[in-house]
């Protein structure tokens, strides 16, 4: 039975999932860790955490009481918590995680942990965010009708399943993945949408900074399109840094890919060949009715 | 005073526009013309005008009698229907249009309407749409708040002044360009993002064609980001080569700006310089809010 949980990483994510587990009627305690302390007290006020560890080292000895230690910081700092997590805890403990990018992450977690005398490692990545991150937009609706990817290296034991269970309870659907194919995948849907969004963003910016009067007009005339396509612009560079650099060369072949198409629709401004890729893009929508 | 309209062009922007004649009390006759039969009998069915003309020829026959003359086609037809109408119309009577560039249009405005002689004409552009056209997805709100551009070539008479005011009870706002300037703008902040969702989009379908397997996964895992890139890649191939035919420089520039700034951010996703450019997109943001 899971009856304490240490969420390490009280942001949005982190606190989102404090609040979910209390919506969906746990009533163990959650403790939190933030290396902000503003976002804990957040968190803490939000409802999403009983009470938090002010240190790295009170996490540390804190976790050894968990039963399920939630990784919910940006990707390189979960390989952090793993290496740190893995010599002090037992094997009925689990360690989760909710980190954007797998291949690493699952690497590590087969390195350190699933073994007799290691806690279990089952990695996640809830398929959920917001633009801007912190514990002050965390809701427990956040994962409400989301997919909560599972990209599993060991066999199921109970802990898992119980955990699984729980995630679900937030109205969650859920999928397993081998974690390069995740990669993979999320480099397509998620990341390249992201470096679209910044790219478009700055490349405005530097617009602006170029003609300040013309910042009035692209706000006046700029719809629903630019808001969309420049709404990702203002995620933050701590968590995609560690993206960019755990799925560096899925990513890279999206945005080369993507370079290529717009010279290939540049290239064809005026030719049939635009013709083509409209009538692709049209299929592409046709296929997800 | 405007009380005989007739709309050429009855899909979704035409139709709307003489749905949102009528919410807005206009009491005068509204006829339509459009090259497809089905879009005129549901621009008729939704109310959007009182009757059809069945041909071009009596269309053009139609006009003679008209106010107003309102071009709601592509914008090489509408090129061409500036010269049908220039040869017949009284200056009494305006023309004006809903095209979405407007330096060709705005040129032969200036050579064929405008003079003691001939009729008013009056580029304008409404920012909205859909992705989808046709009449049967006309509303009378779709101007409602949206921007109602003009690219004057001439200094307004009475009866622009009448159509403007119209307009206006639409619920839009209008904003008055160069019709060079309008066109820069309109690459940035709507051709270019048609571009993109077509680019992304059609690289979609290339890569389910490829791995059909993936089709599922994509549709199950790519959350709003996704959506938002990919949601323009359903507009239609008629609009939009008319729009790269005669936006073609200033829409190559953006694209290739876009393809630059992409292959920056590829070369830097394990450098600094990544920083940067999420820091120019939040900047963007922050200054828009």
């Amino acid at each position: 039975m899971i009856e304490r949980i240490l969420i390490v990483g009280t942001g949005l994510i982190g606190a989102s999932t404090g609040l979910a587990l209390r919506a969906a009627g746990f009533t163990g305690s959650i403790a939190g860790f933030d290396a902000s302390a503003s976002e804990l007290e957040a968190a803490q006020q939000a409802g999403a955490i009983d009470y938090f560890l002010p240190t790295r080292a009170t996490a540390l000895a804190s976790a050894e009481q968990a039963d399920v230690i939630l990784l919910a910081t940006p990707v390189l700092a979960i390989l952090d918590w793993m290496q740190r997590l893995a010599p002090v805890l037992k094997p009925h403990q689990l360690v989760t995680d909710t980190g954007s990018t797998k291949r690493a992450i699952a690497d590590q977690a087969v390195a350190l942990f699933n073994t007799p005398t290691t806690a279990r490692f089952l990695p996640g990545h809830p398929m959920a965010g917001k633009e801007s991150g912190g514990a002050a937009l965390a809701e427990a609706t956040l994962f409400d009708g989301a997919m909560w990817l599972f990209t599993p290296v060991a066999p199921e034991t109970n802990i898992e399943a119980e955990w699984r269970g729980w995630v679900g309870r937030f109205g969650t659907r859920s999928m397993d993945l081998d974690p390069l194919h995740h990669d993979q995948i999320c480099a397509w849907v998620s990341h390249l949408p992201q470096m679209v969004a910044t790219a478009m963003s700055a490349m405005f910016e530097d617009e602006f900074l170029r003609s300040p009067e013309l910042a009035h007009e692209f706000d006046a005339i700029g719809g629903r399109a630019l808001r969309e396509m420049t709404r990702l612009g203002a995620s933050p560079y701590s968590m995609w840094r560690d993206v960019a650099m755990t799925n560096t060369k899925p990513l890279a072949a999206t945005l080369l890919a993507l370079e290529q198409r717009l010279a290939h629709i540049r290239e064809n401004l005026k030719t049939p060949e635009l013709r083509d890729e409209f009538a692709k893009a049209n299929a592409f929508r046709d296929l997800r009715r």
